[in-house]
């Protein structure tokens, strides 16, 4: 069973697998946007469909609240350890549309790079574990070497809420070992990487509102209140030009990486300037410079603000005072603070600090606990092992600023350890324009993952 | 010829006249929206053949550079004054949509009110003038009391360019000794109104731009720059809590009204609770409490933020760091600020103040001078008779905190004074949703402009 056939099948049908990811990077599966509800539901039927025709059992599309999971098993390897694949198959809206070069929903092969909204976070990672499934099946004889149970979203990008629940409210049926998940980025091209921390998130709006109506600037300007220049206050007290958040005990949790965790880092092939310079691309990096870079982007919490809707924002100029604006703020937590602590703590804060004339009513749209992961078990050991095989390099271990809801989630509600081999680059722009899939790391994810079950198999 | 039968035509046409105007609404021209080019034009035609249809001579829509004048004269009452009457067909966009109770293209009656986007700005204010016209021209045997000019912009709403560089280049075709303004409002209902002075205006944009592209926060928050962030950092060393703008030298220029100006409007019939609860409709009212609310909106400049293109602005939560944002901001001027070295100083400011990581771009859009115009006229006389026997009381003499740039340039190059006679209500929402004109103002503001001209003729 732990032949290299699988890895033989996988390299052999490079073209096909490339074509089905397109297929499924085809449908819009917004989860954000309710108009793309259908597009939503469509790409789980992909996935569900794929799984059964690959040879996967109990493949079901469990309703939720909000988008289904899609679930899928194999348990026959008797005595094995259970390895739960985790993916989702939603993505982010593909605005600005105007600054794709191609098509976001049109998948596009440029480079060896395949773009399109999706390609990477995380349809394309997430149908590696399919093709490393069909790969092992096809290879021998119906068999994976490892117990197999598939959970599959359709709401990360909107906090995975409904995972959440089904994770809280049927553990016996996710019973597993360890969680595979695939959804983070290496560190730099040809390095492997394991992500083995994440950082949290409390995504709010702040609806500002002032007078009962629109206003016209030149009938009102000087005794109406301005709720985007209410907005701009709120933020300003929120956090300061260096980068420090000014909620009162926003910080008092936040611990600091342990000393070997901070060393590993500092020996990592990371230039500040060449960060600035291809991936940031901005004059200047910001935030609090007292940290190094990778500190403050893994280690560190942030507070940004991510669209301000309201008013007028077409061509031009219209002098309207808005009755209303708000502003969408996210913040980004680190062990040991916790979503709920953080958003009463900034809700007051708010709240005590509201301009003049201005009601403000705070929204909160999704919650992700920060973690940091074990790395001291057969897992990872079987992971770095698998992955030394496919790029002939030692893998590194760093966090990630991102957030994985469902991680923390595992850990707590399952008591297991999650693996995280993602093989995104850095330069895939995730969540932004022109996101991309380096399409030699669709296939060496493949690989990695066969050898990774293999491994966990074998052990 | 200064028989009342003008006035009795104008009662006894004034539901034609009223469905002539609907029709004038239902032609969406608005001028900041390229999409609109065509219905701008549709609404210039529609103009330009009312002003034939009724008698007028010359009439012509004169091509610009953007939305084109319509122009037209009756100049045989030798020996008469002259009589250059200004209005705009262009109006505002109508967003946000979703607060009309009724289409904004879609004229509709409602307790004596007609409710659509241009009822009262400036359409319906303009159309008095041309049925004012009719009714003098019907029943005086095609002859006018006085000569009149009419010009008719397309770009009022857009900051008036073209006209402005008309009235510049054409003096001699626009030779008169009194402009006609019917663009601002009535002080309360049944309380003739003359307006004397505006403000003036620049509308800027400022451009922010951080990282070269889109970014995710969980990736890049805490190390890129954020131009929200900045934005709202550059709006708050704009303009402080208080109201006060503190770029330097702001308020070098800005002179305080008379004595007696300042005591003709503290015995105006203005309450400020009622204007809180009932026009503006905020928890309170904000900006330099030192000076009475009237003073504030009339007499000193503001600088307000109009919208905050950028970002992501959708339901829910998406998190990106965006590469650009925007903040549409505008500044209302007084005597004697200028919009040139307004503009210059706030320039300097904000590139004095720019944040960390991020670059500025500032757009300007739109200009207008401020203005107090002259009251010691025999047309400041003829109009407050005219008013005096239509609404049977004195007219007050206010300011107006918006801005209609062309009054200042009829003074500079045409040297003549303006009689700004307004027929709106405060509550009618210029700029706003649900932008309505009370009828019977549409009425009365005909039979004023009727004897007006009637009076003028006279003297």
């Amino acid at each position: 069973m732990n032949s290299p056939t699988a890895v033989i099948y996988a390299r052999e049908n490079q073209q096909r697998f490339l074509s089905e990811l397109k297929e499924l990077l085809r449908i819009p599966s917004v989860s954000t946007l309710p108009e793309h509800k259908a597009d939503v539901l469509r790409a789980a039927e992909f996935v569900a469909t794929h799984l059964r025709n690959i040879g996967m059992e109990h493949v079901e599309v469990v309703p939720t609240a909000g988008h289904p999971l899609v679930y899928a098993d194999w348990l026959k390897a008797v005595g094995k350890p259970t390895v739960l694949c985790y993916g989702h198959y939603d993505v982010q809206p593909p605005d600005p549309l105007n600054e794709w070069h191609t098509p976001p929903f049109e998948p596009t092969e440029r480079n060896q790079n395949l773009y399109a909204r999706g390609a990477v976070d995380d349809k394309g990672q997430m149908y590696m574990h399919i093709k490393a499934f069909e790969s092992l099946l096809k290879t021998a004889g119906g068999k994976l070497p490892v117990n197999v149970r598939v959970l599959i979203e359709g709401e990360e990008e909107v906090g995975g809420e409904s995972i959440a629940k089904f994770v809280r409210e049927h553990p016996e049926r996710l019973k597993a070992d360890v969680a595979l998940v695939s959804d983070t980025e290496m560190f730099a091209p040809d390095l492997p990487t394991l992500c083995v921390g994440l950082r949290g998130m409390v995504y709010t709006e702040l609806e500002a509102s002032g007078a009962m109506t629109d206003l016209h600037s030149g009938m009102y300007g000087g005794a109406a209140p301005n709720p985007f220049e209410a907005l701009a206050r709120l933020i300003i007290k929120l956090k300061d030009e260096k980068g420090k958040i000014l909620i009162p005990g926003f910080y008092d949790r936040v611990e600091k990486p342990s000393p070997d965790e901070l060393k590993a880092w500092s020996s990592l092939p990371f230039d500040v300037e060449h960060f600035r310079k291809t991936e940031v691309g901005s004059k200047e990096l910001t935030g609090e410079s007292e940290f190094p870079v990778l500190e403050r982007i893994w280690a560190r919490p942030t507070l940004e603000v991510h669209g301000m809707p309201g008013g007028f924002i077409g061509a031009g100029g219209k002098t309207v005072i808005p009755a209303r604006a708000s502003a969408k703020v996210s913040m980004r937590l680190v062990p040991d603070q916790t979503p709920a602590e953080i958003f009463k703590l900034y809700s007051d804060f708010v709240q005590k600090n509201v301009p003049k004339g201005i009601s403000i009513n705070i929204k909160q749209f999704s919650v992700a606990d920060p973690i940091v992961v074990k790395t001291d078990n057969q897992f990872v050991q079987a992971s770095t092992a698998a992955m030394k095989e496919v790029f002939n390099q030692d893998t590194v271990f760093i966090r990630s600023g991102g957030s994985i809801p469902i991680v923390a989630d595992f850990e707590k509600h399952l008591k297991i350890p999650s693996v995280m081999m993602g093989f995104g680059l850095p330069d895939d722009n995730l969540h932004a324009p022109n996101k991309k899939f380096h399409i030699p790391n669709f296939y060496r994810g493949i690989e990695s993952i066969i050898r990774f079950l293999q491994k966990v198999g074998e052990a």
